[in-house]
């Protein structure tokens, strides 16, 4: 068989200990790779309930079959556990070469369990494990991490690493690898509460390739597919950052803590401008869309500072969010996560609820610790964001999301907590975008920016849906989340689908010719494949107590219309949606699955343990 | 003939040109390398009076026959060029890689010429040149520098680089590789006046070695006094920056810009509490001394950076002569001057003579842009040193250092502008220690904190000199700085024989039986040539118009006695030690040497030249 290194690590830090065990045939066929396993192992071995910062929760990494072929875009790593911020089932990708090192290292999978005494870092080469001590970079950015762990171990090792927000358990702190992001939902707290700094692997290894003429074919077709592109060009000259003002123009990202009004000079982050910020194009292991851009600043106070550019959702959450338009500073700020290993969506969202909170004069000065929050202010959003990721003061009570902050302040502050199951919510209104929004609300995660995303109405790709309208959207819904998972078990980048740069047909061929594996060609199959992904995935979140109430907006966007084009005038009409959706899905009312439909998907079995009648 | 790779590369950026030439026997045999070679081909190459700014000006970059070999800690890098600072020759070592990867590119000399339209970098890849435009990267720090230039060459290029500060032309701007610097005298404001962001090299041959038994016999003698000497282990613990607080204790490490009034909390320099930040060890190619540390900052405003620990130079000038004892901000202060490309003690001096004079009240905070300069703001600090380098307001006054500063603030300044030649002075008061007073007004570059180190006064090696007695100190500061010469000919870093861990014999046996230069064994040859280097180096600067006048300390250290411990009560007698020294240099008594002197050392012909009688 190809693809597979056929190898699971499973490292225990309490007991110091390695177990190697092989992948079982049931969960190739029934879960693919990447995501499918990741939810797979964590519903089988959570118990419910458990605390997500307790050593009884594991800490995930898994690639899919594709990683370290020549596949495109295809070698991303995952960390699937449970949620420190939501509670729910989580997983979060990364882009980079982690996730085809781990398979140069002979690994699918790595399952971290248990917590170590102090600090430590995990050390593969090759079939060589250690668990070493972390004390010296403990404390110290993500960047300069990197650099020492190199020096100590190899200069050529990939890893993935927290930061000082992981460390201090921010709830929403990111696990970062060469730059790229395991950004949301507070996996590097998880990583943080087991003392684990970094996982740093070294392989030599290349994966097999079961059909080698048939898998050049189909990487060949692969590669014509992107070429042919129109979104090719423009996504490799400003990544996704160059979507921010075209988004903002049907409606989306939103502003001032998504209270939707006008921003003036919203025209700096027009693809022109940004584009004038460029110093040049990288990408991840094996992908020619070199979508990654260092950008640099020349002037004011924070010239001479080049880094990777913001993405889209960056550019947003410190931009229009907080009512800020100064490029400059979101540079820097992005920096600033990306050092601290903080998720850029969260700690932007969780600083605009705060500026609306001292808008409206729920808190004071003295409450943010001197910090004068009006929108725009990027100096104090700096020094907040400090202070988030050192649980300084006023941070420490944002550090724990805008659900639990809120509930910290009172006074009312819950009204202007913008989340989704206690999670912060991506660039997109789920009032400018129904489906869309509908994807928000209904996500196994929480909001998320790249899962289920609604080409159609976002961008009209690759035909135009009316976004205003409820018509047929607990459908497409659902097709674009079965969609995105199908890739995720590759483990392939969402960008290229959502850009129609990939279809499932290719997809197929690629893992079949690499795996071997005929089934994997029949798109059929790939796609009940992904529903088995997603009602597991639902599944876990039931376990733990989640149902209809918890697929939800906040009121703002439930009662509140747009103020501005060109989702002017629109709400949310969620339950007309979600009757829609739980119908396209075959759930029941109350959003649980149905034991008919979890039988036709092999998950009968659940079913019945979780007493689904 | 081993060790040499006999090409000098002349790069015209004027012309766009490339030009290959040879080591003439004669350049080999009367001046051996590096410094030997850049005062040689500077001063036969340099119109006197040139502006250093200038296109006219050159810069050279000149490894020694040891570089890239296996002999320890010889593989620096010299840049030799006319000091924008001072208007001097200039020479200001580097070490890291570059020297090496300049051997394995074939090169011993690369002379950059002219200046280029646009900003640009050199691409040196063995025997291909290519002039590459840089325009990208202009404006961006030294560590970003190297990331996006190797992504565009190689990933293991090496480099020199400079930052914001070089561009700007600030006097004392640094030339920086991989965190290594040619800190001082402006040799990047030189590169900047270039337009050349970078000279980048990568390279794939090892030099030959003449006699490689013999020569492998040297190095394991050399090796061997590295492990014998009791200097070793606590160099290798801590660098330089463990020497701060016992230099302090003999009345070095100046306190409040030269005041040197005691400093509270001086405790805070002490090696057990250095010690403590200290994350890990590196080093310069082939050198196991490894003296670079990491250092960490895990709380306050500064928490999670890391970076290289500063040398002792830095912890004092950002430290003691600040007035300062946080060390987190001198770790913070250290990051961005290596950052932005600027020299540590030239900086750290320049916002000392500030402080003093908001002190004096001869400039006011509205004069320093709004800030409060006392003595140990940090904050402050780290404001105006990013004034320094973008020459904003207040900053662009004291970006030309003190003395041109002085003068143009007027009103009594120029009595706290504590320079000799207009180059800010190390850490050492030159009333503390007489010789090393007297080497410091009398080193042609201007005062210097690694040339003809009075070991003896200092830390009593190899054997304890009074430091206050004026007894014989010509004789002894001229043997120092004849030392330092011979081992900068390798170029072998100042470290090791300053702790006397290498002697000459011994560098005589690595350089004869790298090269197969049988006279090189001879230290009395070897002793020849470095006093010719040094007259060579006086001339120049006699040329330019400098003479026994310029040999001066400011007058607060002529007159002013030291009000603390040890040095308590020492002024500097000055023109008695420049008596001796010029008899024990066989010079005149304006300080030029004489022409039996000049002839005896080979310099006849220069010294007809120059009309010298």
């Amino acid at each position: 068989m190809g693809g597979y290194a056929n190898k699971i690590l499973r490292v225990n830090l309490s007991e110091r200990s390695f177990k190697e065990e092989k992948l079982s045939e049931e969960l190739i066929m029934n879960y693919i790779g990447g995501r499918g396993f990741g939810i797979k192992i964590l519903f089988d071995e959570l118990e419910k309930g458990i605390d997500p910062l307790s050593p009884e929760n594991k800490l995930i990494f898994v690639n899919g079959p594709l990683a370290g072929t020549g596949a495109q875009s295809s070698s991303r790593v995952a960390v699937v556990t449970k949620s420190p911020l939501t509670g729910t089932y989580l997983i979060s990708n990364c882009g980079g070469y982690f996730g085809a090192e781990m398979k140069f290292a002979g690994l699918d999978i790595i399952i971290v369990e248990g917590k170590a005494e102090k600090p430590v870092y995990i050390w593969i080469k090759d079939n060589e494990y250690e668990i070493r001590d972390a004390s010296d970079v403990w404390g110290i950015e993500t960047e300069e991490t990197h650099k020492v762990i190199r020096r100590k171990t190899s200069g050529s090792a990939r890893m993935v690493v927290i930061g000082p927000a992981g460390e201090k358990l921010v709830k929403f702190a990111s696990i970062v690898s060469d730059r790229r992001t395991a950004g949301r939902g507070g996996v590097g707290a998880v990583m943080g509460s087991k003392n684990l700094k970094a996982v740093v692997v070294k392989g030599s290894k290349k994966p097999e390739i079961a059909e080698p003429d048939k898998f050049r074919d189909a990487v060949k077709d692969q590669i014509e597919y992107y070429k042919e592109s129109s979104f090719f060009g423009p996504f490799h000259n400003l990544g996704s950052g160059g979507l921010t003002k075209i988004l903002y123009d049907v409606g989306m990202c939103p502003t001032y803590n998504f209270k939707q009004e006008e921003l003036p000079n919203i025209e700096n982050f027009s693809p022109e401008n940004l584009g004038k910020y460029v110093v040049d194009h990288h990408g991840c292991y094996g992908c020619m869309l070199t979508c990654g851009k260092t950008v640099k600043n020349v002037k004011g106070s924070y010239a001479g500072i080049a880094w990777d550019a913001p993405e889209y959702e960056a550019y947003w959450s410190y931009g229009p969010n907080c009512g800020n338009t100064n490029i400059e500073s979101i540079i820097e700020l992005n920096r600033l996560s990306d050092q601290y290993g903080i998720d850029v969506i969260s700690t932007g969202c969780v600083i605009a609820f705060a500026m609306e909170l001292y808008e409206k004069k729920i808190i004071t000065k003295e409450d943010a610790d001197g910090l004068e929050l009006e929108w725009g202010n990027y100096e104090a959003m700096e020094k907040l964001l400090r202070k988030i990721v050192l649980r300084d003061g006023f941070g420490d009570v944002l550090a724990e999301g805008v659900k639990r902050a809120a509930e910290k302040i009172g006074k009312g502050a819950d009204k202007y907590a913008i989340h989704i199951k206690g999670r912060e919510l991506p660039a997109y209104d789920p009032r400018a975008a129904k489906s869309h929004g509908l994807n928000l609300i209904t996500t196994p995660i929480g909001p998320n920016h790249n899962m289920g995303w609604a080409k159609q109405e976002l961008l009209g790709i690759p035909k135009k849906v009316d976004p205003f309208t409820l018509e047929g959207k607990g459908e497409l819904t659902k097709y674009n989340q079965d969609e995105t998972t199908i890739f995720e078990t590759g483990i392939t980048c969402i960008f290229p689908p959502a850009m129609t740069m990939i279809i499932v047909e290719i997809y197929g061929k690629l893992l079949s010719s690499a795996t071997g594996i005929k089934k994997f060609e029949d798109p059929k199959y790939l796609w009940k494949v992904s529903e088995r992904i997603w009602n597991l995935e639902r599944l876990f979140n039931i376990r733990e107590g989640f149902s209809r109430k918890d697929d939800s907006v906040p009121e703002r966007l439930l009662n509140e219309p747009i103020p501005r084009k060109a989702g002017k005038g629109q709400i949310f009409e969620q339950e007309e949606l979600l009757d829609q959706y739980y119908k396209a899905r075959g759930w029941d009312n109350n959003g649980v699955p149905t034991k008919e439909k979890l039988e036709e998907l092999g998950l009968g079995e659940i079913a019945k343990k979780l007493n689904i009648k």
